[in-house]
């Protein structure tokens, strides 16, 4: 015991004097200015005078209350690290970062001395283990932690304890306070970002949140050297810049940019997409956030709100903007299904946005919906709006959000239509590659009905925090198979992923708008072109929601061509969710199932049927969640026509066992895959009624395809025909143009037509 | 057009001197008293004084005015049956009869002519073409219908059409009404009875609807023939007894009875279930109670809702005990998931039962979430009622419920353990065969946790009214699979179903009760015996539901034991819903798929793991949900395990891919499957928070195993140990018993002992 005393002083002195070579030391002048973080003073009384009289802010407060005091009646737990994510010295971990900063909060708010007091014994807790914990035992992480298996969750911890710290920095005694930032915070910051520089200097969510982590208790301390480590990065470190981390991405900005700013410049759009897709901007938004309003508290001068015309803002507008009906967000890239704005960051961050943009009523209803607030002037604010009933239903319209830093590296398409309470929404992505979360799906899509897939994106495979499915961490298939072009709704060229899956080359890579005009609410239409998925091929998908008056509901156009240098096989899946009602050709169901292919995540699915089209059209009905739905696609006699299932080569279960409709081509140049998808009735099964059990388009004809024009015929089941033309190298909306087609002429303005 | 219009007469007087010869024809005194079905003079004044006073009541009779007034709208359409159920001409025909009962009764109650004009018309309209028709086109039923593809959709159009007639019958001139009682009703009553024996002189849920259309149009037109007939059946056939019908099932009952009292004597134990299963039950429920209703009006010397000692309000009763949390019924036997009390039937049935029966207030809550009443005196009360605030929540509790006409043939156990908004419910099926919608699946069962299935019972396999499976009627893979044993989680003895699948065989057999104890609301205890399924088998399986104070769930305990003459293999399937989490023993992926089996419903099961147990306990564990649940069962070393899936040789992708685990005990006489299954955590993909991702039980053992005892030894997790004892042939809960276990002494009063 003495022994292991000492080891630890030797270790402590060893560790502080390695820190003091590095930088100067500065504390926080004592008792100045604290809470000064995300509450401060004034804040804090403002809300005081106001307690008993705002309902949700009260309602949240009460909330916090009752669980920070159930925990702390548990005592205090400081176990030594040892579990992956979903184990328990993970979940405690994470579990005293959280309770902190709330019991933080409560102290400021309430006044009652025992939430300081358990912080002070937790932190005192933590600076006792800190300085003698070596590398957490978990070796999985390009940049392991030391409470927690990776530098990330232990940035997750800094950035929430920091805040709690802010609460009680007055409170403590200055010895107290100088022993917690000598002997746990100044060591921690540096661990996070010069014994890390692998992981602090990134361009990721990951770096974010550690360029959070030091710039927030930098703050708190008042260690300028800190904050400007946080905004800027680590100065000078000599990295490899083809390193790549554990989830197989560049640790590196090619541009060699580091720190806050540069995680702001790079991933995010000016119209606030961040390139790695709605799951991490979630995840990354609250560092994002709870960082700009602690700057805004502390260095009003940055003006970081304004910062790249607003983007912080335009992010979170963005990130509302990419759910469904249900609040969650779309799986694009890796991304959790279920993961919704109801998730505390996204309490946090729309509270931030009400507070710090233009109070948009529109974020109110959202902030009712969520039923809770963030503990400070921008939750007050925003109870108090909603006390005062001004809040306006937030409306998702149809949007375009582009990628890439400039916003010139593709982008997203939304195509909604609204009535009564359905609402039809399809999601088209041509972005850039998204850094490591990034998944190989140029102009795949999604659609959703009232809130439900209807034609899914897998998302990522991956159990978060469930421990037996590796820790909660990425399994094996999300590289295998969800990442894998086979996987989504999008254009497959002989069995290989595009960029032939290789990282390096998609990330120099983007698709490119071509076309998005929404101001025909029942003619909306997106195109883009892809032409570096596979050398020699051009892409160009355009896709378009009608919604014409004689229907229920809006239909979807679906046009995907694809030129090439030669002849190739060329596969389109759909994997439409749900049980298959009919279909109008004939397929065989093998004897045993035997897998679709080798490899490129072909190896993942169970060839169930198979057939050819042996008819200009395949049509096939199928119900979901009491709907039906019937997918029209024009075929050439010999196309292949595959119905196929995910799980195979599957040893842990890991995959979802959904199926798929694929539409093969083979042997061809040029192709043209022109699809009609219909949702055209309903199924209830306490009255046993289908309503609208056949669909009303008989059949999709492509016309004409050569490289000016693609026209294509729809036929509905009373032989009434609508020719669709668009122009495929002229998107200008001013420009003529005169096609003949059947010995018709037909002249239009603009790139498309549809009459 | 004139040539046809006298084959029409022609046709019309063989038709009615066909029938006169074979009765002697009475109409009803006219003007006399009509309504006197459902409505009467007394109930339509009293509900007349009350409309714009009782919320429910005026709520319902706005909703129908709206949708009768909508579809008047769109005139007459009577065509020319032709279709399958989900195609057009079924749809009209039965939009036809539900609008025009509903026209009558606001012709009674709004007074508005409007309405039986639209009667008059369409009953004209039929008048037309009914004398002239052939049997339906479609030649799939054993007793085709005129109107609809079978008799039993003729009837429903005469039960619900008889209630519009009787709305209009003394508006109507005599003239008139005579007109359609012999060119319309009675030719379409005796078509129905007369010249259908095989359909109207059955025991089955199809007869009925025969029985009553004939007895409701009988009590219309004053025809006590027809009303004699509906109740006593038509006196003398020469029927073949061991006939059956396109489902499989007998059509003649074994005691030769028939008419509406031997559907009532027959199927429906003293406890009210009917034997085909709820989804029947359901459906029979309406024909059963609106024809008590109306005899209740016309007949109250037959004091029929006393008849059997009430069963036909017990069987409200236990209809609503055979729904989950969500108010859907288990679909047991051949049964429809999703089918609720929501459905008309069961508004009917709830006012009936609470109008004629006594006022229960439980029923009212049922009803205020139907939010509907039925428009007559019983949804006037209930209305009435509601408005009193008098309702109390209905509430399931764990019940047993006797199969067969005495109550002596097995019978339906429902464990259920709620606490809070959480409900564990554990059915179990010891019944008869079930007539012909029965399944082979003798000590069955299926597991629900609030609301959503957690061990599914397959329930049939058919899309009602989805005219492209199979015109909405059963499919091939309801008998090939979802009858057969090993769709079940039950015991299969060498891959054979119970009774070989013979219909006859099972008709003949029932499971036995051995114990139903509920005494302790924390250990639940249901049993029962098979001996007749395997000849020279005997199968025991027990069933617990226990809730351990240190645990926040319930669990159950299973123990199946088997015990036969010579050594067989024993499967037995669970069919869990939801994802592999992990397992503790090791198995094989097969790089193909293959069928677990060439027949018996094991052709249709994908093989897609297997290996050895190696181990005396397996576990395994799934989420579902967001729940998250664990199965651990004893074994021996080298019993097999099995994961396989549904949908094997189901060429038109009838059947749901849904997975099962299953374990094997090969080549062994008597054995012990003992299981615990534990539901004990949760995820929420919103704070990606897991909850007791680990299961608490070690291990399950078998201690003894001999004729008179099973011994169950249960292991924690902290290695705290419990004792099971089972008395295997003595279930009275007076009788001592004393057994040695490991040299302990164990002794215990009753059948059973847990310690």
């Amino acid at each position: 015991m003495l022994k292991s005393f000492f080891s630890f002083l030797l270790l402590s002195v060893l560790l502080i004097s390695c820190v003091k070579k590095e930088s100067k030391f500065t504390s926080a002048p004592k008792g100045a200015s604290h809470p000064n973080l995300i509450l401060t003073s004034k804040s804090v009384s403002e809300i005081k005078s106001k307690l008993g009289s705002i309902p949700l802010f009260d309602q949240t407060l009460a909330i916090t209350k009752e669980e920070v005091d159930l925990e702390i009646s548990k005592g205090i737990s400081v176990p030594i690290p040892k579990d992956m994510a979903g184990g328990y010295t993970h979940t405690q971990h994470k579990l005293n970062y959280i309770i902190m900063q709330k019991a933080g909060v409560l102290f400021q708010l309430l006044g009652d001395e025992k939430y300081a007091i358990f912080i002070k014994e937790m932190l005192f807790e933590y600076a006792k283990i800190f300085p003698k914990l070596p590398l957490h035992p978990q070796t999985r992480s390009y940049s392991r932690g030391k409470l927690f298996w990776q530098c990330l969750n232990d940035s997750n911890w800094l950035v929430y304890t920091s805040q709690a710290y802010d609460c009680i920095y007055s409170w403590l005694s200055k010895e107290q306070s100088d022993y917690l930032n000598k002997t746990l915070f100044r060591p921690y910051a540096d661990f996070l970002s010069i014994e890390n520089p692998q992981y602090f200097n990134r361009v990721h969510n990951h770096s974010t949140w550690g360029n959070v982590a030091v710039g927030m208790i930098g703050l708190v301390m008042n260690d300028d050297e800190l904050v400007h480590r946080a905004l800027y990065g680590l100065d000078k470190v000599n990295v490899d810049l083809t390193a790549k981390d554990n989830d197989g991405g560049f640790i590196f900005d090619k541009n060699g940019k580091a720190g806050f700013f540069a995680n702001l410049d790079s991933p995010f759009s000016p119209d606030g997409y961040y390139t790695e897709g709605p799951y991490y901007q979630r995840y990354a938004i609250y560092p994002f956030l709870i960082f700009a309003e602690a700057l805004q508290n502390n260095k009003p001068e940055l003006k970081i709100f304004e910062y790249k015309n607003g983007v912080l803002i335009k992010a979170v507008h963005a990130l509302l903007n990419l759910t469904d009906d249900d609040g969650e967000f779309f799986p694009l890239n890796d991304g959790q299904k279920g993961m919704s704005y109801y998730t505390p960051s996204l309490v946090s961050a729309v509270n931030i946005a009400y507070y710090y943009g233009t109070q948009n009523p529109e974020l109110l209803s959202i902030a009712k919906k969520q039923n809770q607030v963030q503990l400070d002037a921008t939750g007050l604010a925003i109870a108090i709006s909603l006390k005062e009933n001004k809040e306006e239903k937030f409306i998702k319209k149809s949007i375009e959000l582009s990628d890439g830093s400039l916003g010139d590296e593709g982008g997203i398409s939304i195509l909604r239509h609204q009535k009564l309470n359905e609402t039809m929404t399809l999601v088209y992505k041509y972005t850039a590659q998204g850094l490591s979360h990034g998944h190989y799906d140029k102009l795949s899509f999604s659609m959703y009905e009232n809130g439900d897939e209807v034609i899914q994106d897998y998302g990522f495979s991956r159990f978060v925090n469930i421990e037996q499915k590796n820790g909660g961490g990425y399994l094996n298939e999300n590289k295998t198979f969800a990442k894998q072009t086979i996987a989504h709704n999008t254009i497959v060229q002989n069995e290989t992923s595009h960029f032939n899956s290789d990282f390096e080359t998609g990330s120099k890579n983007h698709s490119e708008k071509y076309l998005f005009d929404i101001s025909n609410p029942n003619f909306q239409i997106t195109s883009a072109k892809e032409k570096n998925a596979y050398p020699g091929t051009e892409i160009h998908r355009t896709m378009i929601m009608v919604k014409d008056t004689t229907l229920t509901n809006p239909f979807i156009i679906d046009i995907a061509r694809v030129s090439s240098s030669k002849k190739n096989n060329y596969d389109l899946p759909f994997y439409y969710l749900g049980q298959l009602i009919s279909t109008n050709f004939n397929y065989e169901t093998p004897e045993n199932l035997s897998i679709l292919g080798k490899k490129n995540g072909y190896q993942h699915l169970w060839k169930e049927a198979f057939g050819n089209a042996n008819s200009d059209n395949i049509q096939f009905t199928w119900l979901h969640k009491k709907r039906f739905y019937t997918l029209t696609s024009s075929t050439k006699t010999d196309d292949e026509i595959i119905l196929a299932r995910i799980g195979a080569n599957d040893p842990n279960f890991n995959l979802r066992k959904d199926p798929m409709l694929l539409i093969r081509k083979r042997n061809i140049q040029n192709a043209v895959f022109a699809t009609i998808i219909e949702s055209h009735g309903n199924y209830d099964p306490v009255t046993e009624k289908a309503e609208n059990l056949y669909n009303h388009f008989k059949s999709i004809k492509v016309l004409v395809n050569d490289e000016n024009y693609t026209a294509i015929e729809i036929i509905d089941n009373n032989n009434k025909s609508k020719i669709l033309i668009l122009a495929n190298n002229e998107s200008s909306s001013y420009k003529n143009h005169s096609i003949k087609i059947n010995n018709k002429n037909y002249t239009f303005k603009g790139s498309y037509n549809y009459n």
